[in-house]
């Protein structure tokens, strides 16, 4: 199995490198790296490490600014993302924290950190373990902040 | 005939779960189950039950959360089913409850349960019974909250 | 020449059955109905037609709802309907109705009627007549609700 | 060289016959017209002209209302001229003309008129004089309304 | 290796030629200009670029108004980019400045310049030397404003 790590120079954190650390906590995989400039050359790059270098799942990373035309700039990027998904028949998992989810830099580089770690668990469990996922249907999961948990207690 | 099911990790209720018991209510098929993380994981989710497992049809099932990001997240999401229904000829089934739909956690989890089963009527339906479709064309059909009922009574 | 119709149990008139009874009248023409729940399975509804069951129009049918859910919905499928169109080669006239077009159920009856009578007649003209189409280009030409006229009287 | 002229009923001036004028005046060209009930009819209809009737090059000549839903409209009907453009790989070159652009029925028809005739122009330029273009580089041109100009002086 | 560059006679600055005298500072490649009218025309100039002329990656340079009718047309030409990279698998650099991100016609002419330079720097490393952006990911780097830096001092 192969993942490919899409991220970006824009992004304050390095995200491609903290992926790649929590992926190895969890799996023997190969893993190919491509660091874009910004979001929305990401999709293309996830793109082509699936079709050009043979990635069975990708994870996209990236930190949209905090403005309006951040905002639509990841979203463009996300729609990009479905269409390579669809594209492919492969999963990307798109690790996007937005820079005013967080109240200082401090934060940030925690929040930043920490989604991309648990979405590489994510990625673990869909190439590998898909029945985890299964088991944890509608226990309202959430990456970074804590989990919201099911709405019957 | 087969069915996929494809829920979410995210969601505050087993969608999934009462998705099959209630299609089992109804018909004899076989179901397909497919567990991802989030809402912007299911299409491409669907797709692969669609041409690597041999689904008939599928129901997405999702919740996404209240705020503004989340809506768009919803959004993504579905262009993404629509693409995925129109590259397949087949139909998928959005089942989303929107978190702030319903007035607290209880309200919540019987909007999920609801809407879910009422879909997969619809879904057998519309595998099974188009002409019961037909029969109900335009007399204000709702999943989940009362029917609105024709214009003219 | 053969006509698809496509329509939703979501809607609060049987819209179907009132382009049927138009077609009719205009047209000797064969005619094949798909009744689907909502708007967002009307795209796949209508590609189907066209490429499973050999129309060579479509009519789609919907009637969106007034909050803002349901106007992302409608857009939703409208980008759906633009694509299947797209990848087919086939016109597929969009008749949509949105619930506050209208000030109570009796107008909204009427228009939701009015506006699929008077696109019922662009189909015929559009798979038929095309020059009667050209002759009123730029006539400011409305289905429903009264024509807005040329813009130099 | 064949250019397609894809119009509408919808619009309040006969913007298709005006474009025929232009482009008459500057280069010899077969032209076919296609005239389509409202803006969302054009993206299929533009890629028909190329696919089915040889065109090289399309104009869509389309009449915004004024309207929040007729602005989704024509957003609507853009992204599906995006769309047949990238599947055929020739020029269409969208002539929206939004009714609320201008003060009064009398400048609507010249703002029309105008806009038209200043984006014929360009499809000649496209189809057989590309190095104008490339002249006009960066001059901040506008069509209808006075030009721009550049931002250095 | 053969750049495309593709620019507008809309924007106010000639992006075109400050990219391509900029490309000429960094690296020995073949280069291949195509002007059009406005934004909405890059994406398949940028497609047309890659397939007919044979680029290995292109450039889009535009210069969207600050009116939203003009943000909604910027947000239109970057889905359609997005989609032409998705269906050739080469990479478009959007270098797209808002008439109002600047203060005044000054800056404007600055940032135009500067944002194509530092994207052209970006096109010669994706291309060339990608093992340089690897290095620089997650380290805040901005085009035409300065850099925002890591969250991590």
């Amino acid at each position: 199995m192969k993942i490919g790590i899409a991220d970006t120079t824009f992004a304050r954190v390095n995200m491609g490198a903290v992926a790649i650390d929590e992926l190895k906590r969890h799996a023997t995989l190969r893993i190919e790296r491509y660091t874009v400039p910004g979001m929305k050359d990401l999709p293309v790059a996830c793109k082509k490490l699936i079709e050009e270098r043979g990635c069975d799942l990708v994870m996209a990373l990236g930190m949209p600014g905090g403005k309006d035309k951040d905002k639509l700039c990841a979203h463009e990027a996300s729609q990009g993302l479905q269409l390579a998904m669809l594209m492919t028949n492969k999963h990307i998992i798109e690790v996007f924290v937005h820079e005013d989810e967080a109240k200082d830099d401090r934060e940030l580089a925690w929040l930043l950190e920490q989604r991309t770690r648990e979405h590489a668990v994510n990625a673990v469990k869909l190439l590998l373990y898909p029945r985890e996922l299964e088991r944890d249907a509608g226990t309202g999961q959430r990456q970074g902040f804590p989990d919201a948990g099911p709405a019957r207690q």
